[in-house]
């Protein structure tokens, strides 16, 4: 027979399963992101990596990462039973099924570990990105995730609020994409010996622009689906919250462009409205609407700022994904110190939740900083990281995958080829260009 | 406790996030089909310009917007209360928490003001849009959804059946789009003195119709989102409808021009579905699946008409929008009045409804045109609308943007300039092509 | 009145209507996975053909194909009431409004007629496959459906499992997809004379990843929106198998080339994933999550196998939807015989389901392959099927739809061309093609 319960169970879960359905098919938004905003030589091989972290990384997340998340806890640590996501689990106190919330959550790992891919494009070796992509989603994204989300994680039990994780997911991934680019160094001819930046369009920013439609897409169920719950009438908030932010984020970037160059910068106005995204996810449930207005603007602010500061400070990060996920993803942590509605300090709570926020973020990126670092330098040391400067020239797509992603149009290496000191051929075309 | 009533508003909640957040994406399909439709060196701008809807018009929705289509109704005109969605909105006796009722609606706003992108594509200047993207979904669309679907609104009172806005969206926003073009003028070289007309096809058409799909998928959210509730198990015939009646646009239009030119044309075939999806708008919760055919066909032989009709007329419409929404969309309003099966003409129910729908949208349009008309007179007349010429050779893209919309990709601008009498260099590549 | 009986149809009825959407937007990925792994001068035909699955066949299942599949039974075989969605389906047990349903159904119905137009590509006229689409979604589809899914059908009585359609979509898809290819031959130049086989490498991978991806989020909705409830909590198992075996397509996919080849293979992996979805089409429901993983396994091996084996034996399958959807689809049903949890062979339950699965897959098999193969050498013998070797030069694009797929980007159609013994002419430009 069929009971309320029942059907709120069902209900939680169709909202549950949809919303990862909806962060899920973020990784395609990622892929036509970043795809798009580097060279037409190594688009099919970001698009690749990003592939295998909807597939090793899922099955990392399977096998282990879950359980380190979610498992009982170990000193406010790490979980330490769950794996393969048997057992019990009666301690999440969970409203649906395990599985609907491990498919929400594995949605989750694979775009934290996305986020990497980005930063370490058109320089990076396709087999050691899957061994990042593998401890991402096994130890690192489940080590910060267990720390805030777990009931027993030291963050969580020190009051820590990040919604849907402008920490756990945006600034651990973004700080990990900083260790990685710098491990890895910048591409080849992107900064001069004087100092002097080379700028490299993207290929394809139609395409990119169309990731980022998917990604904000995706947003309607990442952040609402973090309430797990249909009944919560929060989600109608949250989904503004979400909206606003990355409309102003989009906004004050378009803004400031055009007063600034004269012209609305496309790459600064689709990150503003990713940064906002970004920076609201920790705060969207609970601060008003009008916060989150304020919130995106200053991500879009951040955003300007930022790109050209990391470009000045040679870091080389093709995507600028160190800038919206690590910066704005911060910043948006250390916001819900100041605007949370309950505790925040603009509303009478003090400083306590601000400090609480701050240490929080702190902890995190460290963790995402220090973690990758260490396994940058170790696969460097060991399988190397980094691809020939010919494969460079080549491209990753036929250096890696033997193949090139456009295949019959014509596309024009020289241009994208001029900071490297070679000889301008006539011409090159695909078939001139022979796999090493 | 869970009560049957909160599950209920909790499955009506759910409902409408998700397919406000379908009706979010088609601004990916809206992009994504006018982009491909027109030349590559402008639709990095097409798309920018949509995105300027998704980020200044949702902030123009949210401050003002919705308080003048559903705050306290004066005069059957205008709503003068709920600036920033603050206020009393028990009037409007939801069934959802306001903030979701003001997500979808939000959704509907934007893809009225990007109906209009469409067609000052290629010629338009960027500022000026914003300008009207922000008026569009400040005062424009909220003035006719006041009318329409505010319980206060002269057409509402009058008895008029938008379901989901084949009027309040579609004809305003085509309608607008023609009174745009008329100001603004045909892309140079579009119209010859002695009358000829250059085709100027589209540059990525494989892009328009995965926007196409976007925008059929969109739909889904559209129509059967428009009940507002999960409850009203109505909301699969309308599913149902919506399909049929865009299957049955798409496949006139393909087997016309199969019979007419020997060769299915796929703009027109895409058009068409478009036609029938707009055209069943108004009636999907009114009819039976069989008139839903029937509008379908009317829509698809409709796109085949207009299209080069108004080519014929010289408005230079580069997408189609005018025919798709302006002409499907006045045509879908005034079939309610034949079609719905209580009160319709075809079904007994006389011609006062044919009366009521063909009053309401000549009134939406009527206030379409002429919003439109004026504030882009004005815009003429102070700040300017159009691109030099220089730059419509250029390209928007470079001219005010800076950048390309695909910069390792060769494209051959000489084919798609040969109507501006210009020099032909051996071979125009991005870098010879430096912004103004 | 709010009952709980009156919610819970509302919410089975958004989960159908929902996952049905997710399952239409499968015709976007199919067409963005098409087109992307063919040459760009046939690009756009084969979108078109899609488009018309989604057009023409969807009126095809409205009017007839629903009738045959679900209509009162009629010795097992077939369907023979319910013309136009009409009359008594009481006989169905729905907890969903029929209609509700129908285009979840109808979605399946024209995803079956789609997996053919990939392996038809770049030959096959466009007519000729507009009466194929008719005729798979009006008798193909229905009666293999019928058999398995209507309570009467004899398969179903033998005790069938096929959850969501590895053997009633994907098996009768994919031989199809084989017979068509055996009539309608290879492309010219694919295989040479002394067996010498010409690799024709995709023209827009990235277009094609996008597709996946897109595929894969609309199997969120193809295997979990099958139980056609909400309430039913085993949807939550159903995506977790569901993305389970995917990640474990494409992981050994990419680990199996990337061994054997020293570089990870962007089609195989994307053909893994995708094999691996279609395998757990008919388990998922049944299996556990490592049983889905172990499917999943084989479906990768699978692919990397018979991809290579269809090659040297001259079928020409310019996407792998035999291999994808045939092979993976016939091991998915038959593997429900090992792993099914309450009566599989490797749970006890001996050989039957087994026996019963394989002769169902059989059955359903060659159907599909006869009826394609009876159809397509009538159609041969009359119309004709195939564009002349100039029209293949040409591309079918222009020459059955009058205009190219990318208007003012170059394209290198003679790198394409280079097994036609043509002259080569400096340079090929779209407007040196004109159309027929």
């Amino acid at each position: 027979m069929v009971t309320i319960s029942s059907v709120a169970i069902g209900l939680n879960t169709v909202w549950v399963l949809l919303c990862a359905a909806l962060v899920f098919l973020m990784e395609a938004g990622f892929a036509a992101l970043e795809a798009g905003f580097i060279h037409s030589r190594n688009s099919l091989n970001i698009i690749m990596k990003v592939l295998m972290d909807c597939t090793v990384g899922i099955i990392g997340y399977f096998i282990c990462g879950f359980a380190i998340m979610y498992g009982a806890d170990e000193a406010g640590l790490i979980g330490i039973s769950g794996f393969l996501v048997q057992g019990d689990f009666s301690h999440l106190n969970l409203s649906v099924p395990v599985y609907a919330f491990w498919l929400f959550q594995a949605a989750f790992a694979i775009a934290m570990a996305t986020i990497v891919s980005g930063a370490v494009a058109e320089r990076m070796k396709f087999a050691p990105y899957i061994i990042f992509s593998l401890l991402a989603t096994v130890l690192i994204y489940p080590l910060a995730g267990h720390w805030v989300w777990s009931s027993g994680g030291w963050l969580n039990k020190m009051g820590m609020l990040d919604f849907a994780g402008s920490a756990v997911v945006h600034a651990l991934g973004g700080w990990a994409a900083l260790a990685a680019v710098t491990v890895l160094g910048p591409r080849t001819g992107r900064f001069g010996k004087d100092g002097a930046i080379t700028v490299m369009p993207g290929h394809n920013l139609p395409l990119a622009a169309l990731g980022a439609f998917i990604l904000w897409f995706g947003w309607f169920g990442f952040n609402p689906g973090s309430t797990l719950s249909g009944l919560d009438l929060n989600i109608a908030k949250i989904a503004v919250n979400t909206n606003l932010s990355a409309a102003m984020g989009g906004t004050i970037a378009a803004l400031l462009t055009l007063f600034r160059y004269g012209k609305a910068d496309p790459s600064m106005v689709i990150n503003g409205a990713l940064g906002g995204l970004v920076a609201i996810t920790a705060g969207c449930a609970y601060v008003e609407p009008v916060s989150a207005l304020i919130i995106g603007a200053f991500a879009g602010i951040l955003i300007v700022i930022a790109v050209p500061l990391l470009d000045k400070l040679h870091f080389d990060d093709p995507v600028g994904a160190v800038a919206v996920h690590g910066v704005c993803g911060t910043f948006g942590t250390i916001a819900v110190g100041l605007f949370a509605e309950k505790s925040g300090l603009f509303y009478g709570g003090g400083v306590h939740l601000l400090f609480v926020q701050t240490i929080g973020v702190i902890a995190v990126s460290a963790l995402g900083y220090s973690l990758t670092y260490a396994l940058f330098r170790a696969l460097k040391a060991t399988v190397g990281i980094r691809v020939t400067e010919e494969d460079e020239i080549v491209g990753l797509d036929l250096s890696e995958h033997g193949i090139a992603a456009y295949n019959d149009l014509e596309y024009s290496p020289l241009k994208s080829l001029q900071h490297f000191s070679i000889q301008e051929p006539a011409k090159v075309k695909n078939e001139d260009i022979s796999p090493a």
